[in-house]
């Protein structure tokens, strides 16, 4: 750690202002020292053993006059050899004594997957009670800093507390930006925080520095390779080979070789003891098989694995399926047989799904390579999941009456010992029946590569992340699953927003988000919602369920509001949500529609709550809707609420891909979700 | 306003210390007071028209001896008169300067509905700020203001933040006492704060007070009247009209009579323009009725009821079902009308449900009063509803596929002119059909009645309640659609914490929460959870989702994870989640629930995640939650997730009363709010 001193001289090569200070040794150059510096003056003990100068008696603050300061001074060593006599007294530290002001905190640190982190929040003694820090990852635009300003809770300090004056946003501003500089340009700085840093109505001063160096510089995680990213063509096999193979029902290789029985291309099963596997001709080894093979899935024992991978190097596979697990989520054992199979495989080019996973599925080729109990149907969403267990019930329910739907890609990334995160996506970014993507996430390594490339990806298709871990449960649960500890769950959602990628809590959630941003008519810029409604009840709900995810329900203009009123019943409420009563007829909707699309910049997403009612059949309600959005490039949204006789209008709008839900609150969560980073 | 100097008076008299103070005249009898207070003090301007003396100068601190207390005086009394020529000078108050301390806020206020309020939290300055303040309704217990303490955020700073000597609690718990006593004595007192307190290590101080008065004693709301309670007899009529009964499917008048072809009572049509309606006989009046009358069901214009009402209650009709609009939710006109109607009610004893309504369905006894389409299944859940609309749509859920799901009281009490929440939960109490009652409440008039019943009711069935209203937006709404102003969401909650009603969020939350607590086989005393897996991503999911929603995932003992280690695999993870890999078979599910009921006293609840695989049917899953259910009277909670192929698995638990979820986030949402009074 720097000391105080080397700290601020530091800072102050990067403009932040620190106190005038002067290091001495002895009482007559401490008032001599102070008085130069001018009274009142604060004085510190300098020493390398005493971090927590104040617990040890190290600090006197408010030092008046030469008095005062030759008797600090003495005091000051004396606590300090009496807390620790071993430590090492490089003297007395006399500060120019800061005037007080609004303390807040700017520190920095690295994060092993994402690399260097902003941070910056209310400081002072009290950090740890308000928690109201905000995070940027670096490189941080200006834009992003000024906004982290605006983030936090405090802000409604700096902005002028119960008519206090404004603090000077512009000099936390720079602060912020040089902080950034110092971050980067000193490479060594592994951890820093000042802490305070006070912010007045006119500049401000940093009050304490703790930097943290260490010899060599910060090894950052490494950039996007392209090179790495497995060619579009390794996933288009000719021909398969199922390794493990078996006709034993309770068997992986039994359903993994059911399931490519579907495959168009050539299909093998491998297994030593038999000569045909459910009614097709079996080989001993991948090495038996006449023809060529691109791509093999591999069940059998983790032991034998890396002696069948040499196998299929040899035979000019290109990439392995690898559901085996017993690999490096098990013990260290595991995790050595994990590194001689790459070893080898490597040494042939061959590439390697897995290991530990339930496998990869392209419904829209009929390649299904998992174990999965009914193959997922083509659609257009790649499901990229660092859960087998977790892509087996999504692939599940979406087979499930009443939620059909396909996918693209499904993958269970498994330890990712080869292909990762990276390639999965890339491969769902070129794919052409991709229209968005979904990840489960529980640990991502190469963070600062993951964010190169989906910064590339969602300028072409959106990207709906599930990041598992937020508690510190389960930090340790993901950790003794995958093997490795996950990062924290904020710099994931700092590493979201910077990149594109929005963040979901749920599968349902994540599935739902992922829909309707693959079938927007335009980017949705805000999150101002008009609700149309004949159900009060619904309309008092979603003021509250908007409120809590986020949502704007916006006010009206009055001359809207007024051309509303010249065709609604005289007693409607002339307020959003608009609940056109319980009688409300299908003219009243319409109306509605047609007064909001002739005035598409007031808001950004309509959401029609229906329930069941004698008034409207739920088709005559679907059928506005799908009216209206020819009409206008907002979102339009459908909740209908009441079950199956509802169901004919959900169909509907389903058929003719616009959002619909079923549950009130549900609506405004995923809405919440999908508008978080709009203003 | 009571002066600062009577407040203080006040507050002394109620054992809460406040400063020393004097008030004086003149700069000379400041100094004369100042020092026999003891420098240094404080100085105040005394004037009922200066309410923020800081803003006007009114306030200097520090005074430290005689020569600045009669400056002080002077400055004081120049800048309140300069801030406010026309204010009336009293004085100026010389105050005890209290040493600094951790400031509190303890406060008081009436609302309209529950009564007497104390407030309390961080305060001083920045208590707008921290916003971190908690409730109790009066009169409150002493582990109630107890627990008031340890709930506010800023506990960790009475704690002793930091390693700092924690604060004297008992005194603040001896505060609050007082402040409650004090509020409930003086019957004048509308509003007071005492802000800030300061809190020293031993003992602390009032050093602001303001107290609010008006001359007559404050009104409470009233208490519950048993002798308003409408008698069960009532809601078991021996014959029913329709009055305005129809022919015409698109008149509520027509599904309000076919929905009541199934009583099998007596049923009547009246409408005085057919001698027929639906096949049965007609008649123009209900005075033309032969036989006797017990309900009616009004759906007339509201114009009409008034005259309407005087002919059933010459008829001698009990009860009035006025499904009927137009009265107080419109207008004042409406509200003139529906006044009329209830005095010519009261004057035959004629009692009404509505108006404004759905209607009221007692589903045992096939009485439909409604004009839903399709009347709902008997079952063991009463639904009360301050929004038709929602149970029209709860109607409709509950005979959707799969959710198939029975009542034994649907009622929407629209505008509740006379019957209300308190008639129908007590009906819901004393009915022996009801095992557990759900309440949706935009607003509550009576609350401290409707707190009594619900202590008494939550004795012997649980109350979900959703109230409606949280969002600022939504109150304004509620306002709008029920034609009265809610109380602050806030004051419900507290009230539903202190008659241990458990409050939900959404529709199908409350019914969840409802069925597993009418199923219980032994009061939920803690919120200790127990997660058995063959899921790892679920096992990372619920422990996100559990710290989200309040459910703690405990920590299990070594010697019960070394027992679990007799029969697991090497590699399981020694932790809860329990997760038993995906090869799971039926032995290690059974394993750990042997050794779960064991220990029954370590956990609450356990909860078995589980998603399609190939090991294990989701019928052998769960029979084996069925099998331990018999062994332990904790709750065991299935949740299947993976859609149609885990649903024979729901099934059976549904027909053996186990709570089963399809989705995860749900879960432990669920169980959040059904544990959330509990430790």
């Amino acid at each position: 750690m720097l000391s105080e001193a080397d700290g601020y001289a530091l800072l102050r090569q990067y403009d932040v202002p620190a106190p005038a200070f002067e290091i001495v040794q002895s009482p007559e150059d401490a008032a001599k020292a102070a008085a130069s510096i001018g009274y009142p003056v604060v004085m510190k003990i300098v020493s390398p053993q005493i971090i927590h100068k104040s617990d040890a008696g190290g600090v006197i603050v408010g030092v008046k006059d030469d008095a005062a300061a030759k008797e600090a001074f003495d005091k000051i060593v004396a606590n300090a050899k009496n807390y620790n006599p071993d430590a090492e007294i490089k003297g007395v530290i006399i500060e120019e004594m800061a005037k007080p002001g609004l303390e807040l905190i700017v520190g920095g640190k690295i994060d092993p997957a994402f690399g260097r982190v902003l941070t910056f929040g209310l400081g002072g003694t009290m950090v740890e009670f308000h928690k109201d820090v905000g995070i940027r990852l670096l490189p941080a635009e200006d834009d992003e800093l000024r906004s982290l300003i605006r983030e936090i809770k405090g802000y409604t300090l700096i902005k002028g507390y119960r008519g206090d004056a404004p603090k000077d946003e512009e000099f936390l501003f720079q602060v912020l930006k040089n902080a950034c500089r110092f971050f980067e340009d000193n490479e060594n700085v592994v951890e820093f925080d000042i802490n305070p840093l006070r912010l007045y109505e006119k500049g401000g001063c940093a009050v304490d520095a703790r930097v943290i160096v260490q010899d060599e510089p910060v090894v950052l995680p490494p950039h996007y390779d392209p090179e790495k990213i497995v060619p579009l063509d390794y996933y288009k096999p000719r021909s398969v080979a199922v390794i493990g193979a078996s006709d034993d029902k309770t068997k992986m290789g039994y359903a993994a070789f059911h399931n490519l029985l579907q495959f168009p291309g050539e299909v093998y099963p491998v297994n030593n003891k038999r000569s045909e596997i459910q009614g097709v001709k079996c080989y001993p080894s991948v090495g038996d098989i006449p023809g060529p093979v691109d791509m093999v899935v591999i069940t059998v024992p983790a032991q034998l694995v890396p002696g069948i991978m040499d196998e299929c190097g040899k035979k000019g596979v290109k990439m392995a399926v690898v559901i085996t697990a017993g690999f490096k989520e098990m013990n260290e054992e595991g995790k050595a047989l994990e590194e001689r199979m790459v070893a080898i495989a490597r040494s042939y080019g061959v590439r390697i799904v897995g290991p530990n996973c339930l496998g990869l599925i392209l419904p829209p080729y009929k390649l299904d390579t998992t174990y999965v109990a009914t193959s997922p149907l083509p659609g257009d969403i790649a499901f990229i999941s660092q859960s087998g267990a977790i892509a087996n019930a999504v692939v599940g329910i979406s087979l499930s009456e009443g939620s059909e739907m396909g996918y693209s890609e499904v993958v269970s990334v498994g330890n990712q010992c080869d292909l990762d995160f990276l390639d999965y996506m890339s491969y769902a970014a070129r794919d052409p029946h991709t229209k968005s993507i979904i990840l489960y996430i529980e640990e991502i390594k190469n963070g600062v590569a993951f964010m190169e490339m989906a910064r590339e990806v969602t300028k072409i298709k959106p990207i709906v992340a599930i990041k598992a871990g937020s508690s510190k449960r389960g930090q340790a649960a993901a950790a003794s699953h995958t093997g490795s500890l996950s990062g924290a769950y904020e710099v994931y959602m700092e590493a979201f927003r910077k990149c594109g990628v929005v963040p979901a809590k749920t599968l349902e959630g994540a599935f739902q988000i992922a829909k309707i941003l693959g079938g927007l008519k335009k980017p949705l810029t805000g999150k101002r919602a008009v609700v149309i409604t004949n159900a009060g009840g619904f309309a008092v709900l979603s003021n509250d369920y908007a409120e809590t995810w986020g949502i704007d329900i916006c006010d009206l203009p009055q001359e809207v509001i007024d051309e509303m009123d010249t065709f609604l019943p005289p007693f409607w409420n002339k307020n959003n949500p608009i609940d056109l009563l319980g009688d409300a007829d299908e003219a009243r909707f319409r109306g509605v529609y047609d007064v909001l699309c002739k005035n598409p910049d007031l808001w950004d997403i309509a959401i029609l709550v229906n329930f069941p009612n004698k008034v409207l059949s739920p088709e005559q309600v679907g059928q506005v809707i799908i009216d209206y959005q020819k009409k206008t490039d907002n979102l339009l949204v459908g909740c209908f609420v009441g079950g199956d006789s509802l169901k004919p209008g959900v169909d509907l709008l389903t058929e003719h891909n616009i959002p619909v839900f079923e549950e009130l609150e549900f609506t405004y969560r995923v809405l919440g979700h999908l508008t978080w980073t709009t203003q």
